[in-house]
């Protein structure tokens, strides 16, 4: 997918809401459990429910990868369920992955060659050119991580190389990578006060915002600071939507949360435009 | 694993060789690819060759994450195989994960208890609260990124926080983590002139060197620097040895590689005992 696609689905569904498929099977509603796939029929009844809501799914692999083979199979159709059916939604895999050089071409062709994956997280710790094998694919896009939501954030991507910190050392770097055009980043949203200074080295990027709701993030404070006349912003929820219901109206109540953040979304992107 | 059983492998065997399982399926032995699992028979073949010179195996998931399902049955196996008939070999998911928290404790279930690896390999740039889940398995080791043997771990790995650079940093604050005697860390070979800088912070943890051999580190240098009265070096290579040849005898070839490095562990080990 096209960066200029994915604006324009934001721009027509009034909504930058990323919904993060981490699935546990102990936190799903436990009549699902009697399904042959209880992963992946959890997953295409909260995507079929909030798909008018959000723009972009985001499974994290660990959640997948914690039940092997089986978690895997969830994932590929998850993934294949989302490009044949809503062939509009933006997706990422959020992987975390970055190795030397041949090792990332073989996760980059993994996510987006075989799983067919829209974009992928990516650490930047071992640099350029564990970061420029992703990068190498047309219309597929890298998210890297930059400033991250968790506490051990602070641990070393706050602090400074020379008179800067190593996330914005992180940004700036980066862009000078080949292929830099299909590069986001990942800016936690519980730090809104940074995203200004994001702004200031990325000023056009997609920054990906996971921590608003279950995180205490607050979406206005990211719309402040982070937004640009094109948005280029992701607002991922995961726990938030996901778990609204262990019931039978789980979907629906999903929704329902998905919708609150959509509309809140709404009301901003309606004040800018 | 305990690290005392590693290390007593280490001076019984007299080697801390690691062999990296990276496997490509266009670079095995074409014969071999008329196997019901190429990648399984390769390894199985290579592992029984290369296992009296070595202590240690190290799958790189990437290389079977490129194969989806298929290509995660064949780490499986592979792993499965190792702890059935080798129990005293230290196994290593070279998986360069890294997540926030409750992220992190699936990625270490999965490797550690699903597919019983004795290690993982994680990257440090979300700091403490992403690295000590996997620190909290018993007997179980996390191998964290700090020094990479790629050209990009100058992209910020060397650069300074305040006086000090990056993956001292890394190394300083790591140790202070919960557990933190479940953790080693990466150091790549081809910077062993760093390696009495990493001994002086960490002296006695064990190291796991990669890059001797195809990636051009030597062996003397990094043990001269790197050794400590316990060892506490593992060094891997992982091209130079299983694509030893492409023919019926690669078994026997990767075993001839293996061997070599082995006799010169052997030479050095003699020399310090």
């Amino acid at each position: 997918m096209t960066t200029e696609n994915l604006i324009s689905e934001i721009k027509k569904k009034k909504s930058f809401l990323c919904v993060g498929l981490d699935v546990d099977l102990e936190k799903i509603p436990s009549f699902l459990l009697e399904e042959e796939d209880p992963i992946f029929s959890f997953n295409k009844a909260i995507i079929d429910a909030t798909q008018q809501y959000a723009v972009a799914y985001k499974p994290n692999t660990a959640f997948y990868e914690a039940y092997g083979i089986k978690g895997w199979k969830s994932l590929e159709k998850t993934i294949n369920y989302l490009n044949q059916t809503y062939p509009e939604i933006f997706t990422i895999a959020d992987a975390k992955r970055g190795d030397i050089g041949n090792t990332s071409s073989r996760y980059a062709k993994a996510f987006f060659e075989d799983l067919g994956f829209d974009s992928v997280t990516v650490a930047p710790y071992m640099g350029k050119d564990s970061v420029e094998p992703f990068l190498a694919f047309e219309n597929k896009h890298t998210i890297l991580l930059a400033l991250t939501s968790n506490e051990g954030a602070y641990d070393f991507q706050t602090k400074k190389i020379a008179k800067e910190e190593v996330y914005k050392h992180v940004l700036k770097i980066s862009k000078s990578w080949k292929n830099a055009q299909n590069l986001m980043y990942v800016i936690g949203a519980t730090k809104a006060e940074y995203l200004a200074e994001v702004r200031k080295i990325v000023p056009d990027s997609f920054l990906l915002v996971p921590g608003v709701g279950a995180q205490g993030g607050s979406l206005k404070e990211v719309c402040k600071y982070g937004m640009t006349k094109d948005i280029n912003l992701l607002v991922n929820s995961s726990r938030g939507i996901i778990y609204a219901s262990k019931e039978q109206d789980f979907a629906e109540a999903a929704a329902g949360e998905a919708k609150i953040i959509q509309v809140e979304m709404k009301a901003i992107l309606d004040g800018i435009s």
